[in-house]
């Protein structure tokens, strides 16, 4: 995988870069749509290609691996075969989950027993096993296992976890190192920063994680509940510590405003739920401000969801028929918003990039945070 | 309204044909998808033009009238623009959900109350308000306000709820006459055979609507729980007595089957609810036969939910991938079944009508009727 910066802007930490995967190249800053079960939630493929314009999707190795398992996305080929996606595909490890399924799973130094949501089976994820389980997804980024801990968080329990992470992170690099790709392109690995929002820590984490030398970084552990300023304070800090020639990847951030505040310490990928998730409730993001759709005060707005964006599905709906469609449960609601969202959360990606390269990012920036952030 | 019969089987009652209406031409015969609220559960617009290839779909009066309003749809003028879709629509004129709505209704010759099924407020329908409703829906086709008679119904009160149809349908062919198209475009009243299952009601009823010479006539009452049997019997008979040189509209019908073999007896257009309810349950209706994906059997099928059908939803996604978001409730797999069903439903009408030009269509129904009732 090659990563190249390609602009900086001259008064933030932002840069503009493209990375090459063997499943096409990811222009950054790059936003990521979350695929959970192999399914961007409401969106079809070609959507996700044609109108919202994704570079590469999320899958969930928790969710795979429970369904619809690894032996049938080996036998279609992996994920790339089964759902239909032709572009990159990055997999989380697991990690995010074991650390949500607090009362079902047990943690130790081997591995993890955790109890499936689904229907209370057992199961047993290692360091080595989920970069197999991930070989046979076929995710072109695959994540170390690493142990997310949640805020607020002791310092003591903090490094314990983090220097368990980073044990694992060793063993992760290690099966990589001695296995193949499983499709005949090539799939890399990204080690995870943890450290909870203590800074020895998280600069005890970047310093290892870096001293691993993978093609790409990850910082973990944020947006769990802390302040933004500590978001920041540790992202800011991390990224002067990882290597600026590969990519760094701010792990489930976040907020329009979020994103952009990130992209000027020098995050160069994210995902979220929130614009897929947030959509099925109501919630628009436009490059206007924010909506809740579900407010009376769009009952009767014919306008199109959001013209300034563009795109067939924010100019050809109005706020209107959208409102109708939320109020009235109705599925093309669900479809119509997370359109408009992942659209949008693409859109200012892209934008982000060409003022990078335009070197007016950092003022930019100011002003659309402002816009973006702002509830209509 | 123009309709011309432009051929006709010579071993059955088949017939091929055009309506022109002011929203484009209708190549029958034709199935037309439901649209409840506004919106065919899970399809885009653009799907629904491009992919299934709808002609015209429906509305629902009563679900629009609570939400969102005829006012509403009057600013936006009419339901065409609200949801931006351009071809033809047809409205049903709640006669069907009164119908439903049985424990909340009181049917009176002046009209039905009843109260809302999302918030238990009292409304009240007459044969006028209904027509004035549906002008402000926009409505190409406006439905006679009816009373729908439940399977079995005793001979008694089929009798005395026909009369009390005819009597509403004299007050709606008044109403219509009376007043304007709403938005400059052509607006047309389809009566509504009743009768149960008693030829000499279905007879009498029959005459009666005729009589009324509008542009097209619908039969009613069926698909009610009646055996098919008594379905077709029915739609025989009142076909031989509706006007040939109008569309025969066959309401809430029903199976690739049913639609076979009343397209057989000289019925022109249909709509049914299965292939929407039924996709969002996992029953697909395919060009091999009907599939239950849910089904183990499919687990890992990796071949195209239908090659033959063809299209892109057909032929992009597997079988195995469908199940797996049917089975995960992921809401692809109820867009991706849904537009699976519309699909076939609307190729098999347009087959229909090639065969119907060929006058092969009574053979090719033998054969086909076997192949879409088959369980796979």
């Amino acid at each position: 995988m090659k990563f190249e910066v390609t602009a900086r802007d001259p008064r933030s930490s932002a840069r503009a870069g493209i990375l090459e995967t063997g499943h096409g190249v990811i222009h950054t800053p790059i936003f990521m749509p979350v695929g959970t079960a192999g399914s961007v939630k409401a969106v079809h493929q070609r959507e996700l290609e044609n109108d919202v314009k994704a570079e590469i999707i999320l899958g969930n190795t928790y969710h795979l691996y429970l369904r619809p398992g690894i032996e049938l996305l080996e036998k279609a080929g992996g994920l790339h075969n089964f759902n239909g996606w032709k572009r990159p595909i990055l997999t989380d490890s697991g990690g995010y989950q074991v650390y949500s399924l607090s009362e079902n799973r047990k943690i130790v130094e081997e591995g993890v027993t955790f109890k499936s949501h689904i229907d209370g089976s057992r199961h047993h994820f290692t360091p080595e096993g989920v970069i197999d389980i991930q070989r046979t997804i076929g995710a072109d980024i695959i994540m170390a296992f690493d142990e997310c801990t949640p805020y607020p968080c002791e310092y003591k329990y903090a490094k314990k976890s983090m220097v368990l992470t980073h044990k694992w992170l060793e063993r992760c690099v290690n099966r990589m190192r001695t296995t193949e790709p499983k499709y005949g392109y090539e799939q890399v690995l990204f080690p995870i920063v943890q450290g909870s929002v203590y800074k020895d820590l998280r600069e005890e984490s970047a310093a290892f994680i870096a001293s691993q030398d993978q093609p790409g970084n990850a910082i973990g552990g944020l947006s769990v509940g802390e302040p933004h300023e500590d978001m920041y304070a540790m992202t800011s800090l991390v990224c002067g510590i990882l290597p600026a020639d590969k990519p760094r990847y701010l792990m489930g951030v976040g907020t329009p405003e979020n994103i952009l505040e990130c992209i000027a310490l020098g995050v160069d990928m994210f995902d979220c739920v929130m614009p897929t998730r947030n959509a099925r409730n109501g919630m628009l993001f436009t490059t206007q401000g924010i909506i809740n759709i579900r407010n009376e005060r769009w009952k009767d707005d014919l306008s199109p969801i959001d013209a300034a964006l563009g795109g067939h599905v924010s100019t050809f709906y109005s706020k209107a028929y959208l409102r109708h469609l939320v109020i009235n449960k109705e599925i093309l609601g669900a479809q119509i918003a997370t359109l408009q969202n992942l659209t949008f959360y693409l859109w200012l990606a892209r934008e982000a990039r060409k003022q990078i390269e335009a070197g007016e990012f950092a003022s930019w920036k100011e002003k659309m945070v402002k816009i973006v952030s702002q509830r209509l």
